[in-house]
């Protein structure tokens, strides 16, 4: 897997592949939740793909992505993401991108979705993953589970996965993005954290020099396949778990307030948000992650 | 009024002295909302007050502030705050703040109000004011009205006390300091502005050098005070103006998507709720700003 334009179609055809597999999955439990009347009136819940094309500050074609938007019963609101963008850097922020320093074309393609749910008994979610490439190339990604009412037996479940998930493709896999994924997500001015954890990941592949032939790009692949695999297999359970359970309007209310901290942590520390709002990335893309509704006491 | 420690008091004073007047208007209008059974049930609103000590990072006492916060029936949520905190900035931090590099011993006074309100025709606004002093001393502070459906002649309104006001004082004034409010309240990635504008200004005083004897006190102290002022005579009449009126769960909706935007701005830009929140400021009383509910579609 030397081509890097193989690498490219191969990336970006598993983030959509992966897409549509989580979509339906998705729509499927939608259609579970079909018979209980507390999460309201009307039909299941189905997704709505819109696309986006993004204009490259050079002139040159770009790419794009595809918004996937569900607003359904069981799913009060989850977006999935997927693009596949190239372009130039701007000088002064390729310095600080691997193997950008002297040549700023870069390509990036990635999955991202963020699910807020009705009951506040089953957990939201974050997965994302990406593939970017400039004259060198790696993966990052991640996936962290965030219950406004937190129950151990579910955490322990997820975080097993997770830890499975890691032991199949490096030793200390798990320990190292467990550890990053606990940093990464942490709220400095509330002193917590935002969810229960999880894995996170970046640069995975590149060398000591962050230039040229990135290590091991067959294994770092299957890795983050094996990433979008587990969540897949990971978070259903979790939901159809929780689903059934009754809420109260404090349990709902303590979600509203959970979801305050969600957004405060994606609109004042998220790198990913902050760099796209602030270098022009695609708005509703970006902002797909805030919650439907949100509350501050 | 060349004497620092007195005019670290008279600035305290009118700080503490507006707030009880303004909180003492807006539990007025709470009041004359009472019989009005669309607001809900139950008495009208009262603030409730919580003072905070600061402690600063070199061990000498750091001063302070209260919160007034009211959870009424008319306002949904209204803080209204006011500090008096002193002690020695970061080295890094003391380099950008004039009078500060070589002394970096500081005192700040102000009061600052966020009202969110429950029926979406009436506006919610932001005032603050507020005194630095370092070597050298300045004012700033502002006012801007944030209605979720805006209408003409409210806005027409209340630009006009502030163009009054700020001819008071001088013959620029209103010009730059509106200006300056639109440019400091523009949403990038929404391409908009947070609300309809007012005013703002800041290092009001500060000669050339930036250091040193500032300019003028006692007139831009009577400015500031004319802020307040201005404040409590222009924004209770657009209360009164639009209390009575109905409102649609479509005009509900709008207004929680207004606030999604209200708390992006605050989150994202802000320069006092990123340098407060980043720097182990009052978590409270900064994020005493967000709304109490806030949609994002």
């Amino acid at each position: 897997m030397n081509d890097l334009a193989e690498r490219r179609v191969r990336a970006s055809a598993w983030f959509r592949d992966l897409r549509d597999r989580i979509c339906a999955e998705f729509e499927r439990l939608e259609d579970e939740a079909a018979g209980d009347e507390r999460y309201g009136p009307g039909a299941p819940g189905r997704f709505v793909y819109t696309d986006w094309d993004r204009p490259d500050p050079s002139g040159e074609p770009g790419g794009g992505g595809t918004m996937g938007l569900m607003k359904g019963r069981l799913f009060e609101k989850v977006g999935v993401n997927i693009s596949v963008v190239e372009g130039v850097f701007e000088p002064e922020f390729a310095r600080s991108i691997p193997g950008a320093a002297d040549d700023p074309r870069f390509f990036a393609a990635g999955i991202s979705l963020v699910a807020h749910m009705k009951n506040p008994h089953v957990p939201a979610v974050h997965m994302n993953t990406r593939y970017l490439a400039t004259t060198t190339d790696w993966f990052g990604g991640g996936a962290d589970l965030n219950p406004p009412l937190p129950r151990a037996e579910d955490t322990a479940d997820w975080l097993s996965a997770w830890q499975d998930c890691c032991d199949r493709h490096g030793p200390d896999h798990y320990e190292r993005f467990k550890a990053w994924c606990d940093e990464y997500f942490y709220i400095p001015h509330r002193k917590r954290a935002r969810g229960v954890g999880g894995i996170f990941y970046d640069r995975l592949g590149l060398g000591e020099g962050g230039a040229g032939q990135s290590e091991d790009w067959a294994g770092n692949f299957a890795f983050t396949r094996d990433v979008g695999e587990t969540f897949l297999a990971a978070y259903p359970p979790l939901v159809r778990r929780n689903m059934a359970r009754d809420w109260s309007a404090e349990d709902r209310a303590a979600q509203l307030r959970y979801r305050g901290l969600y957004a405060e942590f994606n609109l004042v520390y998220d790198r990913g948000t902050q760099f796209g709002l602030k270098t022009g990335g695609n708005v509703d893309a970006i902002l797909m992650s805030l919650p439907p509704l949100a509350a501050w006491e």
